[in-house]
C-alpha cells in the first residue's frame, strides 16, 4: 500500500534529528483537530456558485480580490440562467476541463458578453500570507484568503496561481475576449505557464472528483468530437439565491492563522512514520486548503 | 475557447522584446517537425510493459538506470503471470491510481517478494541534462534518458522526480517492503514530497487518459470500498514476450539532443499568440517528454 496518511512516534527522532523546528512534531490531522472555530470562515454564498451535473454537485468558491468584474458577470450569467442545459465540452488530460459556450445564443441578462482581462491586480492592499519556500515561476508565493496567489514586488503586481483545482475564464486569443461563459479547472499538474495570461475567478471547494474524471475528448486540445460525448449542466447557480435549506454549508480553513501556518510546516515535512525524507520546502500548489462542512 | 496551442507571428515582435534568446521564435511543433530521426529512440521491448484493460493499452516504460532491481522484479512478476485478474483497487483525486496487490496467493516464478529501496542512485555515471530553471524540492532538476530526474551534488545522489504519469512500487512502512507488485501511478499536481521516499520505476509514455479518469474511489486515501468498482488488469506483459505484430511500436525524444534543448526553451516561452506574458522559466515537469509512433 502506498501509505501517506499514517500517524506514528517511531519516526519522530529521525525527522527530530534533521529538522530541528519539528520539535512538535504534528501531522496536519493533529494541527486541524486542534484548530479553534476562528481558524475557519464560512464560504460567503454570494462569491459561491454551484454547477449541478448529473452526477452530483460543484462547489466553486470565487475569488473577487483578484476578479471582482468576473465574479459579478458570473453572477449575472448565473441569475440569466446561461449556463443551464450546457455542456462539458472539452476535456484534455493533464490539463483542463472546460464547461459552457461564449457566445451561446441564450439571454445573459447582466452579463456582458466580454470582459476586460484581470489577469494580474496591484499587490497593495492584500493580506498575503507568505510561503518561505523557492518557487519556479515566481519571486513569491503564499495565499490571499484562502487562495494560493504569487506576487511581484518589483511589479507591484500580484495574481492567482494555476494549482490543481483552480477555475479560470477561457478566452480567444484577445485578451478582453473573456467574459466566465466559458470556464475551465485544471485537472492535472499545475500549468503554472498560464499564470497571468488569463482571468482566474476562483476554485473548487467540493465535487473536483466529479470533473477530474471526465473521459478526455479525442478532438484537438481533448474537445469531445461529438454531443454524445458532452455531460451536460443541470444548472449553475450562485449559493445566494438557493434556498438556505438547499445549500452547501461549507468552511475553509482562513490562510492568514497560525493553524494554517502550522499545517504548511506540517507538509513541509511529513510526521508520519512512512516518510524517511522530510522535503523541508514545499511548493505553493502541493498544500492542502482545508474544507469542511460547517459545525451546526 | 482556452486555446493553447495555435500558432501566430502576431506575438513575436512582443516576445522578442522581453526574451532576446528567441530570435527563432519557435514552437514545440516546429521543434518537432524539424526533429531528426536521431533525435528519437525506439523503446527497449525488455523495459517495456503492456498494461492491457477493458478500456485498452497502457504502455509504461521502465527507467533500469535507476531502479534495476524494481525492472527485473516487474519482468518477473509479469512472465509469472501475477497481475492478471488482479485490479485497479485505488483511485484518489489529485495524486495516484493503484493496481496489484503485495502478497496475493499467486505464483511469483522469478520474482521476489520484497526488494531494497531503489529510491536514489550516484549520481556520478548519469548521462543528466540540466534544466537551468530553479525547482523548490531539489538543487538540480533535468532528465536522464528521457526521464525527469533530479540531483544533490554535495550528496552525490540522483532520483527520478514525480511528475504526472510516473509509475512508482507502492510499500509500507518499511522501505524494503515494496516489489513492484503493487504500483501506483500519479493522477494529478506533481507529488514532490514522495521524492526519494519510494522507489519511481518509470512513467506511463501511452494510455495515460486510461487512468487518470478512474473513478475516485470513496474509501480512506481512496482506495475503492466493494469489488464492483475495481477495473479488472487483463494482463501485463513484456513487450519483449509478445510478437512483434501485437507491439506498440513507440519513439520517445531523446532528451540529450538540442532538438530537446530547443523544445524545454519553446515552451519556457511560449510561441503563440494567447500567450502574452512568456514565464521565461519552466518547472521540469511541465515539459512534455514527446512520443510517436516509430517511422516504418
Amino acid at each position: 500500500m502506498l501509505n501517506s496518511v499514517r500517524v506514528a512516534a517511531i519516526a519522530l527522532p529521525l525527522l527530530i534529528a534533521t529538522t530541528p523546528s519539528l520539535a512538535a512534531g504534528r501531522t496536519m490531522a493533529d494541527v486541524l483537530a486542534a484548530s479553534k472555530p476562528s481558524d475557519w470562515r464560512p464560504l460567503d454564498p454570494n462569491n459561491t456558485l454551484y454547477m449541478d451535473l448529473p452526477s452530483g454537485r460543484v462547489v466553486i468558491e470565487l475569488q473577487p480580490d483578484f476578479a471582482p468584474k468576473h465574479a459579478a458577470n458570473l453572477r449575472a450569467l448565473a441569475r440569466a440562467r446561461y449556463f443551464d442545459g450546457l455542456a462539458i465540452t472539452r476535456s484534455q488530460d493533464n490539463y483542463v476541463v472546460q464547461w459552457g459556450e461564449s457566445g451561446a445564443k441564450k439571454p445573459m441578462g447582466e452579463a456582458k458578453a466580454a470582459l476586460p482581462p484581470e489577469f494580474t491586480r496591484p499587490a497593495a492592499g492584500l493580506n498575503f500570507t507568505v510561503l518561505p519556500d523557492p518557487d519556479t515561476y515566481a519571486a513569491q508565493t503564499g495565499w490571499v484568503n484562502g487562495f494560493a496567489a504569487a506576487r511581484d514586488s518589483a511589479k507591484g503586481s500580484a495574481w492567482m496561481v494555476h494549482c490543481y483545482g483552480v477555475v479560470g475564464a477561457g478566452r480567444d486569443n484577445d485578451v478582453n475576449s473573456g467574459s466566465g461563459a466559458e470556464l475551465y479547472v485544471t485537472t492535472g499538474i499545475a500549468p503554472r505557464l498560464l499564470d497571468r495570461n488569463i482571468t482566474v475567478v476562483g476554485r473548487v471547494v467540493q465535487g473536483m472528483e466529479l470533473l477530474s474524471v471526465m473521459p478526455r475528448g479525442k478532438g484537438t486540445m481533448g474537445f469531445y468530437q461529438t454531443p454524445e460525448e458532452r455531460t451536460p449542466i443541470t444548472q449553475i447557480r450562485v449559493a445566494a439565491d438557493v434556498p438556505e435549506a438547499e445549500r452547501a454549508r461549507l468552511e475553509v480553513l482562513r490562510t492568514d492563522t497560525q493553524t494554517f501556518t502550522d499545517l504548511v510546516e506540517s507538509r513541509r515535512n511529513r510526521q508520519d512514520e512512512w516518510y524517511k525524507v522530510p522535503a523541508g520546502r514545499i511548493d505553493v500548489c502541493n498544500v492542502p486548503l482545508p474544507v469542511r462542512k460547517e459545525k451546526s
